[in-house]
Protein backbone atom coordinates (compact mmCIF):
# COMPACT_ATOMS: atom_id res chain seq x y z
CA UNK A 1 0.00 0.00 0.00
CA UNK A 2 1.53 3.55 -0.82
CA UNK A 3 0.79 6.35 1.75
CA UNK A 4 -2.59 7.80 2.61
CA UNK A 5 -4.44 9.61 0.20
CA UNK A 6 -8.33 10.33 -0.51
CA UNK A 7 -8.49 12.89 -3.34
CA UNK A 8 -6.75 12.83 -6.94
CA UNK A 9 -7.31 15.73 -9.28
CA UNK A 10 -6.32 15.08 -12.82
CA UNK A 11 -6.77 17.51 -15.51
CA UNK A 12 -7.19 16.11 -18.88
CA UNK A 13 -4.95 15.33 -21.41
CA UNK A 14 -3.96 17.13 -24.29
CA UNK A 15 -6.80 18.29 -26.57
CA UNK A 16 -6.69 19.35 -30.31
CA UNK A 17 -7.14 22.81 -28.85
CA UNK A 18 -4.20 22.41 -26.14
CA UNK A 19 -1.83 21.24 -29.24
CA UNK A 20 -2.79 24.45 -31.89
CA UNK A 21 -2.64 26.69 -28.60
CA UNK A 22 -6.21 27.79 -29.15
CA UNK A 23 -8.23 29.27 -26.46
CA UNK A 24 -11.13 26.37 -25.57
CA UNK A 25 -13.56 26.64 -22.69
CA UNK A 26 -16.48 25.10 -23.08
CA UNK A 27 -15.67 23.96 -27.02
CA UNK A 28 -15.95 20.40 -26.58
CA UNK A 29 -13.23 19.35 -28.43
CA UNK A 30 -12.05 15.65 -28.37
CA UNK A 31 -8.67 14.57 -26.82
CA UNK A 32 -5.35 14.64 -29.41
CA UNK A 33 -3.48 10.65 -29.94
CA UNK A 34 -0.48 12.46 -27.26
CA UNK A 35 -3.42 13.47 -24.86
CA UNK A 36 -4.89 10.05 -25.35
CA UNK A 37 -1.11 8.77 -24.04
CA UNK A 38 -1.28 10.86 -20.97
CA UNK A 39 -4.74 9.45 -20.01
CA UNK A 40 -3.12 6.25 -20.51
CA UNK A 41 0.00 7.21 -18.71
CA UNK A 42 -1.81 8.77 -15.77
CA UNK A 43 -3.88 5.47 -15.30
CA UNK A 44 -0.56 3.38 -15.03
CA UNK A 45 1.46 5.41 -12.61
CA UNK A 46 -1.94 5.51 -10.19
CA UNK A 47 -2.14 1.79 -10.91
CA UNK A 48 1.21 1.68 -9.81
CA UNK A 49 0.55 3.79 -6.86
CA UNK A 50 -2.21 1.60 -5.67
CA UNK A 51 -4.13 4.70 -5.84
CA UNK A 52 -7.56 3.29 -6.41
CA UNK A 53 -10.18 5.41 -6.18
CA UNK A 54 -14.34 4.40 -5.13
CA UNK A 55 -15.50 7.24 -6.83
CA UNK A 56 -15.42 9.86 -9.55
CA UNK A 57 -16.33 13.44 -10.92
CA UNK A 58 -16.04 15.22 -14.24
CA UNK A 59 -17.02 17.54 -16.35
CA UNK A 60 -19.55 17.47 -19.02
CA UNK A 61 -16.38 18.12 -21.54
CA UNK A 62 -15.74 15.13 -23.43
CA UNK A 63 -12.00 15.72 -23.29
CA UNK A 64 -11.87 14.79 -19.33
CA UNK A 65 -14.71 12.30 -19.72
CA UNK A 66 -12.73 10.45 -21.76
CA UNK A 67 -9.79 11.08 -19.62
CA UNK A 68 -11.89 9.60 -16.83
CA UNK A 69 -12.56 6.72 -19.39
CA UNK A 70 -8.74 5.70 -20.21
CA UNK A 71 -7.58 5.61 -16.68
CA UNK A 72 -10.68 3.35 -15.39
CA UNK A 73 -9.77 1.54 -18.05
CA UNK A 74 -6.25 1.06 -17.21
CA UNK A 75 -6.83 0.61 -13.60
CA UNK A 76 -9.93 -1.99 -14.14
CA UNK A 77 -12.48 0.27 -12.45
CA UNK A 78 -14.73 0.83 -15.40
CA UNK A 79 -17.85 -0.09 -12.31
CA UNK A 80 -16.57 2.92 -10.36
CA UNK A 81 -19.26 5.08 -10.36
CA UNK A 82 -18.99 8.89 -12.11
CA UNK A 83 -21.00 11.63 -11.57
CA UNK A 84 -20.49 14.44 -14.48
CA UNK A 85 -21.31 18.28 -13.49
CA UNK A 86 -21.49 21.46 -15.34
CA UNK A 87 -19.80 23.11 -12.48
CA UNK A 88 -16.51 21.43 -13.26
CA UNK A 89 -16.47 22.31 -16.82
CA UNK A 90 -13.24 24.34 -17.70
CA UNK A 91 -13.67 28.19 -17.44
CA UNK A 92 -15.64 29.26 -20.20
CA UNK A 93 -13.14 31.54 -22.49
CA UNK A 94 -16.42 33.89 -24.07
CA UNK A 95 -15.48 35.69 -27.30
CA UNK A 96 -11.63 33.87 -27.39
CA UNK A 97 -12.82 30.34 -27.31
CA UNK A 98 -11.37 28.81 -31.07
CA UNK A 99 -8.96 31.42 -31.44
CA UNK A 100 -5.17 30.85 -31.05
CA UNK A 101 -3.19 32.76 -28.23
CA UNK A 102 -0.47 34.12 -30.98
CA UNK A 103 -3.64 35.37 -33.12
CA UNK A 104 -5.47 37.03 -30.05
CA UNK A 105 -2.05 38.76 -28.54
CA UNK A 106 -0.88 40.13 -31.87
CA UNK A 107 -4.21 42.20 -31.69
CA UNK A 108 -4.38 43.44 -27.96
CA UNK A 109 -0.74 42.65 -27.04
CA UNK A 110 1.00 39.84 -24.92
CA UNK A 111 -0.08 41.65 -21.72
CA UNK A 112 -3.40 41.32 -21.88
CA UNK A 113 -3.42 37.95 -22.87
CA UNK A 114 -1.59 37.29 -19.92
CA UNK A 115 -4.17 39.00 -17.63
CA UNK A 116 -7.10 37.00 -19.45
CA UNK A 117 -5.17 33.99 -18.90
CA UNK A 118 -3.67 33.98 -15.55
CA UNK A 119 -5.19 36.94 -13.84
CA UNK A 120 -8.05 36.20 -10.71
CA UNK A 121 -10.51 38.79 -11.85
CA UNK A 122 -9.95 39.51 -15.55
CA UNK A 123 -13.29 38.47 -17.71
CA UNK A 124 -12.31 37.91 -21.46
CA UNK A 125 -14.65 39.35 -24.05
CA UNK A 126 -17.96 37.51 -23.75
CA UNK A 127 -19.49 35.09 -26.30
CA UNK A 128 -22.74 37.34 -28.11
CA UNK A 129 -25.60 35.94 -26.85
CA UNK A 130 -26.71 35.19 -30.21
CA UNK A 131 -23.78 33.35 -30.71
CA UNK A 132 -24.96 29.54 -32.03
CA UNK A 133 -21.92 28.82 -29.69
CA UNK A 134 -23.39 30.27 -26.51
CA UNK A 135 -24.31 27.29 -24.12
CA UNK A 136 -27.97 28.59 -24.11
CA UNK A 137 -28.28 26.87 -27.40
CA UNK A 138 -26.50 23.30 -25.87
CA UNK A 139 -29.11 20.52 -24.49
CA UNK A 140 -26.18 19.38 -22.05
CA UNK A 141 -27.28 22.85 -20.17
CA UNK A 142 -30.82 22.79 -20.54
CA UNK A 143 -31.34 22.43 -16.72
CA UNK A 144 -29.51 25.24 -15.91
CA UNK A 145 -31.09 28.18 -14.77
CA UNK A 146 -30.58 30.99 -17.66
CA UNK A 147 -28.53 33.45 -14.81
CA UNK A 148 -25.96 30.53 -14.04
CA UNK A 149 -25.25 30.00 -18.14
CA UNK A 150 -22.02 32.26 -18.37
CA UNK A 151 -21.09 34.30 -21.17
CA UNK A 152 -17.50 34.28 -20.26
CA UNK A 153 -16.07 33.71 -17.10
CA UNK A 154 -12.90 35.06 -14.47
CA UNK A 155 -10.87 32.59 -12.53
CA UNK A 156 -13.45 34.58 -9.52
CA UNK A 157 -16.42 33.14 -11.49
CA UNK A 158 -15.11 29.64 -11.97
CA UNK A 159 -14.43 29.71 -7.95
CA UNK A 160 -17.62 30.51 -7.93
CA UNK A 161 -19.39 27.76 -9.26
CA UNK A 162 -16.46 25.30 -7.98
CA UNK A 163 -16.46 25.76 -4.47
CA UNK A 164 -19.63 25.66 -3.77
CA UNK A 165 -19.68 22.41 -5.89
CA UNK A 166 -16.66 21.19 -3.54
CA UNK A 167 -18.50 21.92 -0.10
CA UNK A 168 -21.77 20.10 -1.43
CA UNK A 169 -20.94 17.25 -3.17
CA UNK A 170 -17.32 16.43 -3.36
CA UNK A 171 -16.76 17.08 0.38
CA UNK A 172 -19.22 14.83 1.59
CA UNK A 173 -17.65 12.05 -0.51
CA UNK A 174 -14.47 12.13 1.30
CA UNK A 175 -15.86 12.90 5.11
CA UNK A 176 -17.71 9.48 4.45
CA UNK A 177 -14.18 7.60 4.26
CA UNK A 178 -14.43 7.52 -0.01
CA UNK A 179 -10.89 8.24 -1.92
CA UNK A 180 -12.29 10.66 -4.89
CA UNK A 181 -11.13 11.03 -8.53
CA UNK A 182 -11.70 14.04 -10.05
CA UNK A 183 -10.70 14.65 -13.95
CA UNK A 184 -11.38 18.51 -14.98
CA UNK A 185 -9.42 21.14 -16.44
CA UNK A 186 -6.96 23.85 -16.06
CA UNK A 187 -8.45 27.00 -14.75
CA UNK A 188 -11.22 24.39 -13.12
CA UNK A 189 -8.45 22.74 -11.13
CA UNK A 190 -6.16 26.44 -10.33
CA UNK A 191 -9.41 27.66 -8.23
CA UNK A 192 -10.23 24.46 -6.72
CA UNK A 193 -6.28 24.06 -5.40
CA UNK A 194 -6.32 27.73 -4.67
CA UNK A 195 -9.47 26.97 -2.62
CA UNK A 196 -7.63 24.17 -1.06
CA UNK A 197 -4.46 25.30 -0.01
CA UNK A 198 -5.37 29.13 0.81
CA UNK A 199 -3.30 30.60 -1.96
CA UNK A 200 -4.25 34.07 -2.84
CA UNK A 201 -5.57 36.06 -5.64
CA UNK A 202 -2.29 37.24 -6.70
CA UNK A 203 -0.73 34.15 -5.62
CA UNK A 204 -2.37 31.87 -7.99
CA UNK A 205 -1.49 33.75 -10.90
CA UNK A 206 1.82 31.20 -10.74
CA UNK A 207 0.10 27.93 -10.74
CA UNK A 208 -0.11 25.69 -13.66
CA UNK A 209 -1.53 22.44 -13.58
CA UNK A 210 0.07 20.35 -16.18
CA UNK A 211 -2.05 17.87 -18.35
CA UNK A 212 -2.47 14.49 -17.56
CA UNK A 213 -0.30 14.35 -14.04
CA UNK A 214 -1.72 13.30 -11.40
CA UNK A 215 -1.84 15.65 -7.91
CA UNK A 216 -2.45 13.40 -4.88
CA UNK A 217 -3.91 14.54 -1.60
CA UNK A 218 -4.21 13.42 2.00
CA UNK A 219 -6.98 15.72 3.10
CA UNK A 220 -7.61 16.19 7.04
CA UNK A 221 -11.46 15.89 8.44
CA UNK A 222 -11.59 19.23 8.00
CA UNK A 223 -10.39 18.45 4.53
CA UNK A 224 -7.38 20.69 4.61
CA UNK A 225 -4.24 18.89 3.23
CA UNK A 226 -2.38 16.67 5.36
CA UNK A 227 0.12 16.46 2.29
CA UNK A 228 -0.06 16.75 -1.57
CA UNK A 229 2.37 14.76 -4.28
CA UNK A 230 2.74 15.31 -8.00
CA UNK A 231 2.62 11.75 -9.72
CA UNK A 232 4.91 12.96 -12.59
CA UNK A 233 6.40 9.54 -12.47
CA UNK A 234 9.97 9.74 -11.57
CA UNK A 235 8.80 8.19 -8.81
CA UNK A 236 7.67 5.04 -10.33
CA UNK A 237 9.79 3.20 -11.74
CA UNK A 238 9.21 0.96 -15.31
CA UNK A 239 5.94 2.86 -16.11
CA UNK B 1 -37.51 12.90 -35.90
CA UNK B 2 -38.22 9.77 -35.26
CA UNK B 3 -41.28 7.69 -34.37
CA UNK B 4 -41.71 7.94 -30.81
CA UNK B 5 -39.52 6.35 -28.15
CA UNK B 6 -38.61 5.98 -24.44
CA UNK B 7 -36.53 3.35 -23.47
CA UNK B 8 -33.59 1.34 -25.81
CA UNK B 9 -32.42 -1.53 -24.40
CA UNK B 10 -29.48 -2.83 -26.15
CA UNK B 11 -26.88 -5.65 -25.13
CA UNK B 12 -23.13 -5.49 -25.35
CA UNK B 13 -21.38 -5.99 -28.31
CA UNK B 14 -19.78 -9.89 -28.44
CA UNK B 15 -17.00 -10.44 -25.94
CA UNK B 16 -14.31 -12.65 -25.74
CA UNK B 17 -16.07 -15.24 -24.05
CA UNK B 18 -19.30 -14.99 -26.45
CA UNK B 19 -16.67 -15.72 -28.75
CA UNK B 20 -15.24 -18.77 -27.26
CA UNK B 21 -18.62 -20.06 -26.52
CA UNK B 22 -18.31 -20.00 -22.75
CA UNK B 23 -20.36 -19.58 -20.42
CA UNK B 24 -19.43 -15.93 -18.83
CA UNK B 25 -22.00 -14.92 -16.07
CA UNK B 26 -19.93 -11.95 -13.37
CA UNK B 27 -16.53 -12.82 -14.99
CA UNK B 28 -15.83 -9.34 -15.51
CA UNK B 29 -14.53 -9.96 -19.49
CA UNK B 30 -13.37 -7.18 -21.97
CA UNK B 31 -15.21 -6.89 -25.91
CA UNK B 32 -13.85 -8.53 -28.40
CA UNK B 33 -12.30 -6.36 -31.49
CA UNK B 34 -15.85 -7.90 -32.98
CA UNK B 35 -17.46 -6.31 -30.29
CA UNK B 36 -16.19 -2.85 -30.21
CA UNK B 37 -17.32 -2.62 -33.69
CA UNK B 38 -21.01 -3.87 -33.00
CA UNK B 39 -21.14 -1.36 -30.51
CA UNK B 40 -19.80 1.46 -32.83
CA UNK B 41 -22.11 0.03 -35.69
CA UNK B 42 -25.24 0.30 -33.24
CA UNK B 43 -24.14 3.69 -31.48
CA UNK B 44 -24.11 5.28 -35.48
CA UNK B 45 -27.73 3.48 -35.89
CA UNK B 46 -29.42 5.15 -32.84
CA UNK B 47 -27.78 8.40 -34.18
CA UNK B 48 -28.83 7.91 -37.63
CA UNK B 49 -32.77 7.19 -36.37
CA UNK B 50 -32.77 10.69 -33.93
CA UNK B 51 -32.50 8.09 -31.10
CA UNK B 52 -30.75 10.19 -28.41
CA UNK B 53 -31.12 9.53 -24.77
CA UNK B 54 -31.39 11.89 -21.64
CA UNK B 55 -29.82 9.11 -19.15
CA UNK B 56 -27.65 5.80 -19.83
CA UNK B 57 -28.15 2.52 -17.04
CA UNK B 58 -25.62 -0.01 -17.41
CA UNK B 59 -24.55 -3.27 -15.28
CA UNK B 60 -21.10 -3.15 -13.20
CA UNK B 61 -19.30 -4.88 -15.80
CA UNK B 62 -17.14 -3.66 -18.42
CA UNK B 63 -18.20 -5.42 -21.35
CA UNK B 64 -21.35 -3.55 -21.28
CA UNK B 65 -20.09 -0.12 -19.79
CA UNK B 66 -17.32 -0.23 -22.64
CA UNK B 67 -20.48 -0.65 -25.20
CA UNK B 68 -21.71 2.02 -23.86
CA UNK B 69 -18.92 4.57 -24.11
CA UNK B 70 -18.52 3.42 -27.76
CA UNK B 71 -22.15 4.04 -27.79
CA UNK B 72 -22.03 7.55 -26.36
CA UNK B 73 -19.07 8.81 -28.44
CA UNK B 74 -20.68 7.64 -31.52
CA UNK B 75 -23.53 9.77 -30.71
CA UNK B 76 -20.82 12.47 -29.69
CA UNK B 77 -23.37 11.87 -26.24
CA UNK B 78 -20.83 11.53 -23.75
CA UNK B 79 -21.85 14.22 -21.17
CA UNK B 80 -25.02 12.47 -20.54
CA UNK B 81 -25.58 10.91 -16.94
CA UNK B 82 -24.41 7.33 -16.60
CA UNK B 83 -25.84 4.70 -13.63
CA UNK B 84 -24.36 1.67 -13.11
CA UNK B 85 -25.97 -1.08 -10.89
CA UNK B 86 -25.25 -4.45 -10.35
CA UNK B 87 -29.11 -5.61 -10.24
CA UNK B 88 -28.24 -4.87 -14.53
CA UNK B 89 -25.42 -7.51 -14.24
CA UNK B 90 -25.88 -11.25 -16.16
CA UNK B 91 -27.43 -13.84 -14.52
CA UNK B 92 -24.71 -15.58 -12.18
CA UNK B 93 -23.50 -18.73 -13.71
CA UNK B 94 -22.11 -20.20 -10.97
CA UNK B 95 -19.63 -23.00 -11.42
CA UNK B 96 -20.29 -22.69 -15.10
CA UNK B 97 -18.56 -19.45 -15.90
CA UNK B 98 -15.52 -19.82 -17.83
CA UNK B 99 -16.56 -23.28 -19.44
CA UNK B 100 -17.11 -23.90 -22.64
CA UNK B 101 -20.46 -24.80 -24.11
CA UNK B 102 -19.45 -27.85 -25.59
CA UNK B 103 -17.40 -28.89 -22.65
CA UNK B 104 -20.32 -29.36 -20.48
CA UNK B 105 -22.59 -30.51 -22.81
CA UNK B 106 -20.15 -33.40 -23.29
CA UNK B 107 -20.31 -33.67 -19.56
CA UNK B 108 -23.60 -33.74 -18.85
CA UNK B 109 -25.75 -33.65 -22.08
CA UNK B 110 -27.24 -31.19 -24.68
CA UNK B 111 -30.74 -31.57 -23.13
CA UNK B 112 -29.01 -30.06 -19.39
CA UNK B 113 -26.90 -27.58 -20.92
CA UNK B 114 -30.46 -26.57 -22.91
CA UNK B 115 -32.17 -26.23 -19.56
CA UNK B 116 -29.73 -24.33 -18.06
CA UNK B 117 -29.66 -21.48 -20.39
CA UNK B 118 -33.09 -21.42 -21.64
CA UNK B 119 -35.43 -22.41 -19.00
CA UNK B 120 -36.74 -20.42 -16.39
CA UNK B 121 -36.42 -21.98 -12.74
CA UNK B 122 -33.18 -23.86 -13.38
CA UNK B 123 -30.47 -22.53 -11.66
CA UNK B 124 -26.98 -23.86 -12.47
CA UNK B 125 -24.63 -25.34 -10.26
CA UNK B 126 -23.11 -22.83 -7.80
CA UNK B 127 -19.73 -21.54 -7.75
CA UNK B 128 -18.10 -22.65 -4.48
CA UNK B 129 -18.43 -19.81 -1.75
CA UNK B 130 -14.55 -20.32 -1.10
CA UNK B 131 -14.00 -20.08 -4.87
CA UNK B 132 -11.69 -16.32 -5.43
CA UNK B 133 -13.92 -15.84 -8.28
CA UNK B 134 -16.91 -15.86 -5.73
CA UNK B 135 -18.18 -12.35 -5.96
CA UNK B 136 -17.90 -12.17 -2.02
CA UNK B 137 -14.22 -11.13 -2.96
CA UNK B 138 -14.63 -8.66 -5.50
CA UNK B 139 -14.57 -5.18 -3.87
CA UNK B 140 -17.47 -3.81 -6.91
CA UNK B 141 -19.73 -5.72 -4.66
CA UNK B 142 -18.95 -4.58 -1.11
CA UNK B 143 -22.00 -3.02 0.01
CA UNK B 144 -24.07 -5.45 -1.42
CA UNK B 145 -26.20 -7.85 1.89
CA UNK B 146 -24.18 -11.20 1.74
CA UNK B 147 -27.80 -12.67 0.96
CA UNK B 148 -28.19 -10.36 -1.94
CA UNK B 149 -24.46 -12.10 -3.40
CA UNK B 150 -25.32 -14.63 -6.00
CA UNK B 151 -23.27 -18.32 -5.88
CA UNK B 152 -25.48 -19.12 -9.27
CA UNK B 153 -28.88 -17.49 -10.87
CA UNK B 154 -31.70 -19.10 -12.36
CA UNK B 155 -33.24 -16.75 -14.50
CA UNK B 156 -36.14 -16.28 -11.77
CA UNK B 157 -33.55 -15.27 -9.95
CA UNK B 158 -32.45 -12.36 -12.18
CA UNK B 159 -36.20 -11.60 -12.49
CA UNK B 160 -35.69 -11.00 -8.46
CA UNK B 161 -33.52 -8.06 -8.90
CA UNK B 162 -34.16 -6.93 -11.87
CA UNK B 163 -37.80 -6.61 -11.76
CA UNK B 164 -37.52 -4.02 -8.53
CA UNK B 165 -34.09 -2.45 -10.10
CA UNK B 166 -36.79 -1.82 -13.35
CA UNK B 167 -39.63 -0.26 -10.97
CA UNK B 168 -37.76 1.47 -8.71
CA UNK B 169 -35.05 3.34 -10.64
CA UNK B 170 -35.24 3.29 -14.33
CA UNK B 171 -39.63 3.18 -14.75
CA UNK B 172 -39.37 6.61 -12.86
CA UNK B 173 -37.01 8.08 -15.35
CA UNK B 174 -39.24 7.10 -17.78
CA UNK B 175 -42.13 8.69 -16.19
CA UNK B 176 -40.74 12.09 -15.99
CA UNK B 177 -40.55 12.31 -19.25
CA UNK B 178 -36.91 11.59 -19.77
CA UNK B 179 -35.09 8.77 -22.66
CA UNK B 180 -33.68 5.66 -21.42
CA UNK B 181 -30.73 3.81 -22.39
CA UNK B 182 -30.04 0.34 -20.60
CA UNK B 183 -26.94 -1.41 -21.55
CA UNK B 184 -27.04 -4.91 -20.39
CA UNK B 185 -26.55 -8.65 -20.70
CA UNK B 186 -28.52 -11.20 -22.75
CA UNK B 187 -30.44 -12.91 -19.49
CA UNK B 188 -31.07 -10.02 -18.10
CA UNK B 189 -32.72 -8.42 -20.92
CA UNK B 190 -34.51 -11.38 -21.24
CA UNK B 191 -36.04 -10.94 -17.87
CA UNK B 192 -36.82 -7.17 -18.59
CA UNK B 193 -38.55 -8.18 -21.57
CA UNK B 194 -40.65 -10.87 -20.69
CA UNK B 195 -41.51 -8.58 -17.39
CA UNK B 196 -42.30 -5.77 -20.17
CA UNK B 197 -44.03 -7.42 -22.80
CA UNK B 198 -45.96 -9.86 -20.21
CA UNK B 199 -44.31 -13.03 -21.61
CA UNK B 200 -44.99 -16.45 -19.98
CA UNK B 201 -42.30 -18.77 -17.99
CA UNK B 202 -42.18 -21.28 -20.70
CA UNK B 203 -42.67 -18.61 -23.87
CA UNK B 204 -39.15 -16.93 -22.62
CA UNK B 205 -37.43 -19.90 -23.17
CA UNK B 206 -37.81 -19.12 -27.16
CA UNK B 207 -36.78 -15.27 -26.97
CA UNK B 208 -33.31 -14.65 -27.63
CA UNK B 209 -31.78 -11.06 -27.70
CA UNK B 210 -29.05 -10.72 -30.03
CA UNK B 211 -25.84 -8.66 -29.10
CA UNK B 212 -25.37 -5.01 -30.03
CA UNK B 213 -29.11 -4.66 -31.97
CA UNK B 214 -30.89 -1.78 -30.23
CA UNK B 215 -34.34 -2.67 -29.07
CA UNK B 216 -36.43 0.74 -29.18
CA UNK B 217 -39.85 0.71 -27.32
CA UNK B 218 -42.24 3.22 -27.00
CA UNK B 219 -44.21 2.52 -23.39
CA UNK B 220 -47.02 4.41 -22.29
CA UNK B 221 -48.10 6.14 -18.93
CA UNK B 222 -48.32 2.83 -17.51
CA UNK B 223 -44.99 1.98 -18.71
CA UNK B 224 -46.60 -0.90 -21.54
CA UNK B 225 -45.03 -0.79 -24.50
CA UNK B 226 -46.99 0.54 -27.37
CA UNK B 227 -44.54 -0.82 -30.10
CA UNK B 228 -41.21 -1.88 -30.14
CA UNK B 229 -38.62 -1.96 -32.95
CA UNK B 230 -35.56 -3.46 -33.81
CA UNK B 231 -32.86 -1.80 -34.94
CA UNK B 232 -31.04 -4.41 -36.97
CA UNK B 233 -29.44 -2.08 -39.49
CA UNK B 234 -32.20 -2.80 -42.69
CA UNK B 235 -34.16 0.15 -41.98
CA UNK B 236 -31.07 2.66 -42.02
CA UNK B 237 -29.27 3.00 -45.16
CA UNK B 238 -25.69 3.98 -45.65
CA UNK B 239 -24.85 2.91 -41.99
Amino acid sequence: MGSPFNLILLRHGQSVYNRERRFTGWADVPLSPEGEAEARRAGRLLLAGDLEFDIAFTSLLKRAIKTHWIVSEEMDLEWVSVVKAWELNERHYGALQGRTKEEVAAEVGEDQVRLWRRGYLERPPPLDYDDPRHPRFDGRYRDLPPDRLPSAESLADVSDRVVPFWEDEIGPEIRSGRRVLVVSHGNTLRALVKYLEGISDDGIAAVEIPTGVPLVYHLGPDLRPRSRRILSGGEVEGV
